[in-house]
């Protein structure tokens, strides 16, 4: 059955020749878009612009119809106005083309009966075509092992492990995005809009066998099949974690679902129910969603409750670890007092004055200094006590008082301590971009995951301890 | 009482000359940061270093005590240990000191009676040789009128209507760092650590009384005064909108308070209840903290909760507008359906696939077009049922397809219809540092508040929305 399904969505995630239907020399128009992109990310496999002008597109030569291309085409994509496209699918069924994708929208979002039609009738193509369709009203595929890009977007992150679903082009383009700067690595993603033939179901089916697939998050805003979905999220998730953002979850929200995807809402309370029981995680934003995924894809199984906050590395930690402390006890995290043998340990390196060495630790501003927070580290790592470590390393403030070379080495103290004890870092934003970026990016391999603030972090760590204590029998 | 109440702070806020006690020719001392501090912010009044081994530090003449110096000072900053400072206080007092801040930390907030005993003394000696004290365990005062910097931080950032009263000197600097780069503009602030002379209450009152303060805002971990405070605080957000962060709420973050500052722990339904009573607004993190400024800052009284949500100028704003109306419904801002005039003016100029004409606006992707721009603009403004307009920007995306210079087009048109009805920006972090500063702090100057996420700027509209009905009796 796995070797099926990884057969059937081979031409999906892997074709080995795209045509763009709608390519054009205009670079505004989306058709060019999608095929600059796939040559700036330098897809490996044939590309062939589809224009009705013939001649040369992006400098390769353009056929008028998919039906004159004289090889055959695993994957195309349709990028032309919706009164077009079923002509374009006989010519698909002509080639023996294996998946089309359509950028194109009109059809049953739109609410109206011409646009339900439409649909349906590139669904019956589709059957008798043999051939499936992403879409249409969607973005498409990410596959950055068959180096294609998502779909307009010029960019390759690394290949990971974890696979992407989603009802909207733009939230996934935006998770997408955030990964190239934070660090999260995909398998594959799809943006599968109103979803007539490939649905979520058939999305999820593919991940739970994909071997290259390890975390499943997801952006949905209803379902067709809602009961066979959830039936196979209680499944899956026992093996993969699985992250799921809601859209429509206010009735004003719901409302907005229905001209965007046509989605029938199903009530909130029914959604958190069900995936609570079936050991999903249920996020609410999407940076919520971004700080789960990249926590999930840098730990290893974490039951742990039990958190030491380290504060004031630049000084003035008193309020953070106070601040701190509110936000993890706010979603579930203990952050138990040290034991004795640490406080006194702590006590004979720290200033006596501006320090706090209860938990949270606040350093009271020597945080700086390179071999009192080898020291702290090392003691506070050694506390029986305690799950995980989060510093609040501020490297915004920190970068005012200590060289970037000397936040370097920091950094390499806290990734030295990772390999022993979970640790993650806060730091906000403020740094110039380029000095962030590579600072962070620096962490992020390492498995230090790096948020923008504490109660982000804080709820992310809460999320992933309660997959795990759910799977693993504990909840 | 006004005038008398601004004359007792002139030293505090607006003092003529600076003696800074541990002054040091070592760069790391936080003495030395102090006095380096003052000198980058270019303060005009008189500094002097005081420091055992006179000579010169910093390039200035330092002195061996306060009452060496030979004029009187008005104000003293003590960065030594402890058990030194009863002797500088004597010396304060020689000279006719009017204020001294303390950095130093080591008094009441360790919870030892030594520590208590000792800030005991600090008050007894003011009130003898009749001087106010800042703190101990804080970072003192930040006045950019004066040229102050705030404490060792080398920066100014432009005079502006918001006060600050902080108990944690690390929360006050973020704010004003955060400030610097989104457009908060102080009047003064105040980190005033343990505040056994001048406490919350009494910067409350200086603030209630100060001209140039139009806007409250306070970290607070507890209070000594809490009624008087609580009285004042119904008094004043009559006419000047405060806003506080209480730090503690949960059982951990207050026990982690009586560490910082030696707070007693006021329950927290008890905060919640008063503050709410005294038409208070309260916020939960630094990030709603400094959203809700911003916010006040840029609005004229705003009763309204009608919003309108212009989604995908580049693109895929479906989702984006499903999860923007989630978040604007979950903190109470309706989005109503634009009228049947506005819907038919919208469909003659939006692409009739891919735009959502209902509000949330999804426009297609057509936002870079400025002509399109204006003219959708135009008619949304228009739109009697709504009130304010929340524009997905998203620049770090539009980058990818418009020129910064266009960019620069997009946000004048969005600064010229701000001029006309209530406008914000959401646009989340990815550009360039620099480019996303100056973009951001143009939109700023002119009112534009920018968010980096929708789900805050809701919650910061929503807050001051609240706050306006409250006072002008909708509530």
């Amino acid at each position: 059955m796995n070797q099926e399904k990884l057969r059937e969505f081979e031409p999906v995630f892997f074709p080995k020749s795209i045509a763009v239907v709608g390519a054009s020399p205009n670079p505004l128009k989306f058709g060019n878009r999608y095929l600059e992109a796939l040559i700036s990310t330098g897809f490996k496999g044939k590309l062939y612009p589809v224009h009705p002008s013939d001649g040369q597109i992006s400098g390769l030569k353009a056929y008028p119809t998919v039906r004159d291309i004289p090889d055959p085409v695993d994957y195309v994509i349709v990028s032309i106005p919706a009164q077009h496209v079923l002509g374009v699918l006989d010519d698909c069924a002509a080639n023996g083309v294996k998946v089309v994708q359509f950028f194109t929208a009109g059809f049953s979002e739109t609410g109206e009966e011409e646009g339900r039609l439409l649909e349906r009738e590139l669904v019956k193509k589709a059957n008798e075509g043999g051939f499936r369709i992403i879409g249409p009203n969607c973005i498409g595929v990410y596959s950055p092992a068959n180096l294609m890009s998502y779909g307009p977007m010029p960019m390759l992150g690394k290949v990971g492990t974890v696979g992407f679903i989603s009802q909207s082009g733009g939230h996934a383009g935006r998770i997408i995005d955030i990964g190239l700067r934070r660090g999260i690595y995909f398998s594959k993603a799809v943006s599968f809009g109103n979803g007539p033939d490939l649905d979520s179901v058939d999305y999820l089916e593919y991940f739970a066998a994909d071997p290259d697939t390890e975390i499943i998050g997801a952006y949905l805003e209803g379902m067709r099949q809602g009961r066979r979905f959830f039936k196979l999220a209680k499944e899956i998730s026992k093996t993969k974690p699985m992250i799921i953002w809601k859209g429509g979850k206010t009735e004003a929200g719901a409302e907005a679902a229905a001209s965007h995807t046509g989605s029938l809402a199903i009530s909130d309370t029914i959604w958190s129910a069900v995936l609570k029981q079936a050991g999903v995680v249920r996020v609410d934003s999407l940076e919520e969603l971004a700080d789960t995924i990249l926590t999930f894809q840098h730990f290893p199984p974490f039951l742990g409750q039990n958190v030491a906050i380290i504060a004031g590395l630049a000084g003035g930690g008193g309020g953070e670890s106070v601040s701190s402390t509110d936000a993890c006890a706010s979603v579930g995290l203990n952050v138990p007092p040290f034991t004795n043998e640490t406080r006194s340990k702590l006590k004979a390196i720290l200033p006596p004055a501006g320090s706090i060495l209860r938990n949270p630790l606040d350093m009271g501003g020597v945080g700086g200094d390179l071999d009192i927070l080898d020291r702290t580290m090392e003691i506070v790592v050694a506390d029986p006590r305690i799950d995980l470590i989060i510093v609040n390393e501020n490297m915004d403030e920190l970068v005012m008082w200590v060289t970037k070379e000397r936040l370097e080495i920091m950094n390499d103290i806290f990734v030295r301590f990772r390999g022993i004890k979970p640790l993650v870092v806060v730091s906000p934003p403020g740094l110039p971009s380029g000095d962030c970026a590579a600072l962070e990016k620096r962490l992020s391999d390492a498995q230090v995951t790096v948020y923008p603030s504490l109660d982000r972090a804080a709820k992310a760590i809460a999320n992933m301890n309660w997959y795990y204590r759910f799977h693993r029998g504990n909840l």
